[in-house]
């Protein structure tokens, strides 16, 4: 008797369900060990996540699973959205079965060590405390590229991992085309008066900043009965289903840039997040399309929204409600002008949209060095330093500055960063079409048309899940595949250049 | 050929620690919860803590994991350490595979909701919202009494999970005795003068109290590098391993009393946590001995320090620091009269430490008869507040100030609240053992006395974990069984009777 494929697909949602508790439960264990996890709790953290990474591995390669998606496959009675689920799961499992448990549990481990190292480093301010920790998850990741097998550049096998359809090959075509790009646009705008940025750095008492980013995180429409924000080392984005999205921030009380643009690119993330089916919880369906097209979330809210001019006219009154003294004498236009200026700089989350791609590139670059094994570890802070002298043209005076100012590698995560950018060009197709439905978003953004767009982005984008792949996403909401002259026009018509 | 024991023990220790690896990971989703998690995540919170604590069921009582106890406690050649945890181990087992993990998953779904529904009918003010909930785990604790089997009364089954050693009969002899005395103890001290309170319901601002709070953790030896403290609806103490304990306290603006005793109750707790052994990790050695031992502990600092002269006669001065205004007139002796006012009263955590023991045998009375059935639970609210008016002389208000003040039975935790009051009695006697020991205690109580006095407990009670029965490590440290004849004389000789 054959069993019914509602029955067998009931049973695989059912089982993927169950892995995603897991795996969100080690996310909740993530979110605390960044936020509120006292110092000596690491270790036994450590073995904890250890054990839910391997448990979920285990469960999510399980022969009986196995033999449930390969039945799945065969049977022609499963409507679209199924289909796509089991054919993700299908080649999830084919990768996943790749890696052993004892694997999975050992990359866990270094992790958790790895990311106490680089919060040690950080303090230190020295790359050398670091070391140790990244060439061990160096060496896990390039064995974890051999494991998993790949064409070309044994990089390829992680890129995979965050964006399926990029490669060394696409992404070095398109960085080799979009640098240059970048550099006329930079050299442009840099012949342009130089804008004041002197406000933005002022004393901006904590507590003030604090109660500005829950006001700002409230108006771009972040439910926080289905979210919280905190404060972290780095900020980041969680979520423990649709309904608990977590965002943090950090706060510079000498710059307000800094948590401002933070708060509403984590935002951006976590509105995805909320906007996901819930229903659909643990299935491929219920999850982001792709890094980029989350990435393009963040940054559409972050950059299209949050530095435009139409935005400031409408929420710097607000701001000064909070900084009365401090943005006294500043307009909406000196605001823009100051918070758009393009300069060469050495912190990646804090750079202005032009120069951020160096930023991401020279770590695209240092990354594939390192998984192939050109560049030594212990000559990482020197490679850095090299790549912002040649790249930016800036002198990294230290290691906290330098090659330790992000999470990722501390994370385990390399192939990641390369979809920033592929984020940031997403976002400005994205912008492009929402400006085309409603062109209203030219001329006032206040929380009427802030709610129209994240509308827009629900039904066109976040409702949708993992149904589709990045560029057929891409195709379904601007009717064309990704194209950087989005991103060029953005600019171009930002600075206002001919 | 045989498999030497060392090597069977070792196979037996990595089975523990990755079932007690996924028991913490559910404490930090719970303490989550109940600190910080946002509404709307309740019901996937649900399904994730389900899954945990269905798979840490299913891990604890595996047939190749019982294979190896049931060998192991073959064997003559383990230490007694060893033995003691093979001992405790078997007995879980035979108890936990009673319960099928669908079982175990059921009641684990049941909690949260009934969690959430403690919250809402708390908010609403009215039993009446937490009633179903409420029905549906009595039912499921009736059921769960069943399969566990008992000799006597059904309730016997749930109290065993708390304190092994005890029952309905041994306490219904022991309320039996204690409260007739008790009451005799009340009349007395209620013929004194009445102290003065008021100096107690005057406004303390909120962050003032919560840095006081801060302070006195820190003074008595809490360590906040191995833990933390935060805010919840309802104080606790959790672990995720001896160095991660987690303390919460509750502020009430117009009531120093509230989070200053909550908060001393809790680090006594936090410190037998920080104190177990942590190298025996997911181990009955590396347990606590009991929840009355636990208990024991709270109450120990809460009570016989925090609540004595001595230590007041040091650390109202620092006190007056955070609230110079609020106290200017207050002197330790009338400081120490004020918090040791006898009252029968409406809060069990408010309570002093002579009509406490009413509260908590109104709670057990209504245990008994829910678990036997003869207690209906929509009559809940009405049993209480006649238990109330026949055990203490008030009227209950509301379901707030009434039935619904506890968090417990929205856990699931059913024949807990008896080890207050032995937790108490242990107290007291341990009490009395330390000043035989360190005279000292007597006379002075600053944080040299302080840690004097948990340097004794940390050898004398937590550094043994769990490898002594209650009573045995009562025996152990006082050289003689429980007797409540300390803790009767504890009393007299603070109230100065005859």
């Amino acid at each position: 008797m054959m069993i019914a494929s509602d029955s067998l697909y009931q049973q695989y949602s059912d089982h993927m369900r169950r892995v995603a508790d897991l795996r969100y439960a080690a996310a909740v264990l993530q979110w605390d060990q960044e936020t509120y996890m006292p110092q000596k709790g690491a270790g036994a953290r450590a073995r904890q996540l250890a054990t839910l990474s391997e448990t979920a591995h285990e469960w999510a390669t399980a022969a009986a699973f196995e033999k449930l998606v390969y039945e799945l496959q065969q049977r022609g009675d499963l409507n679209a959205v199924q289909q796509r689920n089991i054919a993700l799961s299908y080649d999830e499992l084919v990768r996943r079965k790749k890696l052993s448990a004892a694997f999975v549990r050992r990359s866990s481990e270094a992790v958790s060590r790895a990311f106490q190292s680089w919060i040690a480093a950080r303090k230190a301010n020295d790359f050398k405390l670091f070391q140790s920790s990244l060439s061990e998850l160096v060496g896990l990741k390039a064995e974890e590229a051999d494991l998993l097998g790949y064409e070309g550049h044994p990089y390829n096998a992680l890129i995979y991992e965050y964006e399926r359809s990029a490669s060394v090959k696409s992404l070095d075509a398109l960085f080799g085309a979009l640098m240059p790009a970048l550099q006329q646009l930079i050299d442009a705008v840099r012949q342009q008066p130089e804008p004041d940025t002197s406000f933005l750095q002022q004393n901006y008492p904590k507590e003030q900043q604090w109660k500005w980013g829950m006001y700002l995180v409230k108006e771009l429409g972040f439910d926080l009965e289905a979210g919280r924000q905190d404060l972290s080392e780095h900020p980041f984005t969680t979520n423990f289903s649709a309904k608990d999205v977590r965002i943090t921030t950090r706060i510079d009380e000498n710059d307000l840039a800094n948590m401002t643009w933070s708060c509403i690119h984590e935002v951006g993330h976590a509105l995805y997040e909320q906007g996901l089916p819930n229903e659909e919880y643990g299935l491929p369906s219920g999850e982001y399309a792709s890094l980029s097209i989350h990435e393009s979330q963040s940054r559409l809210w972050e950059n299209c929204v949050g530095r435009s001019l139409v935005f400031w006219q409408h929420y710097l009154p607000e701001l000064k409600r909070f900084f009365p003294e401090q943005l006294k004498e500043v307009d909406p236009e000196r605001f823009f002008r100051g918070i758009n200026k393009v300069e060469p700089s050495l912190i990646r989350t804090e750079a202005d949209e032009l120069t951020y791609h160096s930023h991401v590139y020279i770590r695209y670059v240092i990354e594939k060095e390192l998984i192939s094994r050109e560049l030594p570890v212990k000559e990482v802070a020197a490679r850095w330093n090299e790549l912002y002298r040649d790249h930016l043209g800036v002198t990294v005076k230290d290691d906290v500055t330098g090659c330790l100012q992000d999470v990722h590698w501390s994370h385990g995560s390399f192939g990641y960063f390369p979809t920033y950018s592929l984020g940031s060009l997403y976002a400005a197709q994205f912008w492009h079409q929402a400006q085309q439905v409603m062109p209203a978003l030219n001329s006032q953004l206040n929380n009427v048309q802030l709610a129209g767009l994240l509308k827009w982005l629900r039904t066109e984008i976040h409702a949708k899940g993992r149904t589709l792949e990045t560029e057929a996403l891409c195709r379904e909401v601007t009717g064309e595949g990704l194209d950087s002259r989005f991103f060029v026009g953005y600019i171009r018509q930002k600075f206002m250049l001919p």
